[in-house]
């Protein structure tokens, strides 16, 4: 396979993992799951370098996090971080990369990969990934379908139709995030997968597929790629991506166009969606805490302490006598709050913004 | 009264604020009660000025403590501050302190205060103070009785007997911590009073006091007065304390000597013994949290947040959906507990010692 290449998508804000999220620091940076201190997207590299060298692992990230992202990911090669001039959504961004890469191979297959998610079987994922690959390089625009545990209502779903190959199927169709009596039922048919939003496709297959849904993208890559025949893509890249619709790639391309295959999984994956998320896969002690060995619990039970700060000695904490709460320290801010709370974080981003804040965003 | 001496007694360990207070910063050191940003030692010692000219002001303190207590009280001579050696409990303190003034006043008449409690009505705290004089320089030690407000099981009570002269009294007995039967009998009685640990004596009255039921402190300060006239009192001041029993002014004195007057007075106070009674004592927002302006606060009640880090700009705290919690910050510690679990925070000290964590003490 040494047409696939791997992008992986490291935009975002990150403003559900406040305070240890910022602008500058979104959830992809932050190691919130497993137990090591690894960094979300230094997980997802290296969860697939067993079927995808380091020289074709691409990062796409905006421009105000290129240095972060290569701080994060030191062995890739400083030519594989695409630096959007502007955040528009995933179809421009997958475009562009598609586009890109077609320009240095002609036969490249994606995977196009989020970076902020948890896997816990690592060799299931991979499996999953290759037959999802296997349905690209066929001619397929392909995604990976998590079997889903429990009727989810936050995640959009994926309903399978015939199969097509061992484990791949025909996608019947794309489902938005639905009621809760409809995710009740799609958890039962075993027809009905979570998107995890990964997407396998030939380059050429998906400019194809651009062009006939998304025309003016379409004319803003063909101009990149003329101008790039120029050595001039940088100078006019801020520009074009100004001109570019800003749209999904879901609503752009997946839920239009046909020839599209699912690969299910099930491989113990968490899109790791908020503070009590990460609690459920970090390591925790008998009780329950998710804490460092430093602290000090008395009669504590549930608790996820999160430092971030910079400082050499991180602060011991102290919990007595408290029940599932999330506290997170930075250098510049401490959030405390219940864990079944984690989603209010935004409310504290919004009171900041209407102070003006902006430094602590 | 230019024989009025004020000892504030400003020694103390300070365990029940941690991690705000540690054995470098005592309680008194904090600024744990009051609109402002003043230490209690502070205010203190502001109380007593309109009845006593800051000359004749001392602060019996720690040796460790002599820099930090000079830092917060700069207005004061720098050799009104006497420095123990050793922590000997009060009987020692007040009987050097009194031996002290004794050879610079020999008429000099004394009033002993804690330094680390509230007082609400401060002209009615010094009007009490002035009836307790006046019983001391009419010889007898005399002490505060603080009407009691609720039936706490934590305090000594005074019982007065007969009246000696306006709102000045005769003391029956001091009595120890009762149990709470007994607590809410001294609370309907009205001659049940808190002990505040307010002394009023003629030095030479106490010592004599000392003289008949401590004979082994009298023969230390006795020493330390010949050696004092020699000009050598700091080179034996170590030796002597060690060899000074280690008892309370309570147990040694008060509880055998006779001619023990109380002055009854109700001046809001408070003995500040813990995180909910600093709660109680700050000004607070319309939903009971005692936090600063710049903290964020979203569906959250009857919180305190205190910040003792020595950063210049203090961490925005986030509290998101809870209720009654008391949040410590300090640069190496952050503590997190119910403010009914007050007390518990020795539970924290405790863990603390056993990990040999005595940095964090």
């Amino acid at each position: 396979m040494s047409n696939l290449y791997a992008v992986i998508l490291a935009g975002g804000a990150g403003t559900r993992f406040w305070p240890a999220s910022r602008t500058h620091r979104p959830k992809q940076l932050l190691p919130l799951a497993g137990a090591s201190d690894e960094a979300l997207l230094a997980a997802t590299v290296r969860r697939i370098l067993p079927i995808c060298p380091k020289e074709r692992i691409f990062i796409a990230t905006g421009r105000h996090l290129v240095d972060a992202s290569r701080q994060a990911l030191p062995e890739l090669p400083a030519e594989n971080f695409l630096a959007e001039p502007l955040a528009r959504n995933t179809a421009p961004c997958i475009g562009w990369a598609a586009a890109t890469l077609r320009r240095r191979d002609p036969d490249a297959t994606l995977m196009v990969l989020p970076s902020d998610h948890f896997v816990r079987d690592e060799e299931g994922f991979r499996r999953a990934l290759l037959r999802a690959v296997s349905a690209a390089e066929a001619g397929f625009i392909a995604t990976i379908g998590i079997a889903p545990t429990r009727a989810e209502t936050g995640y959009g779903y994926i309903e399978r139709g015939e199969r097509l190959d061992e484990e791949v199927y025909d996608v019947v169709r794309f489902i938005e995030k639905p009621d809760r009596a409809r995710a009740e039922q799609y958890v039962a048919t075993g027809k009905h997968f979570w998107n995890g939003g990964m997407f396998f496709f030939r380059a050429s297959r998906m400019l194809e597929a651009i062009d006939a849904h998304l025309p003016a993208l379409a004319g803003e890559l063909r101009h990149l790629d003329e101008e790039a025949a120029r050595g001039n893509e940088a100078a006019v890249l801020e520009a074009s991506f100004a001109r570019m619709p800003s749209i999904s790639i879901d609503h752009g391309v997946m839920e239009k166009v046909d020839r599209i295959a699912v690969a299910p999984g099930d491989f113990g994956w968490s899109d790791v969606g908020s503070w009590h998320s990460a609690w459920e896969l970090l390591p925790k002690d008998a009780k329950g805490n998710a804490v460092s060995e430093a602290d000090v619990l008395i009669d504590a039970e549930g608790n996820l302490v999160a430092d971030l700060g910079s400082q050499g000695a991180k602060p011991v904490v102290a919990l007595v006598g408290v029940r599932d709460l999330v506290v997170v320290r930075t250098d510049d801010a401490l959030l405390v709050l219940p864990r079944e709370r984690a989603q209010d974080v935004r409310q504290v981003i919004e009171e900041l913004k209407a102070r003006g804040r902006t430094d602590l965003l």
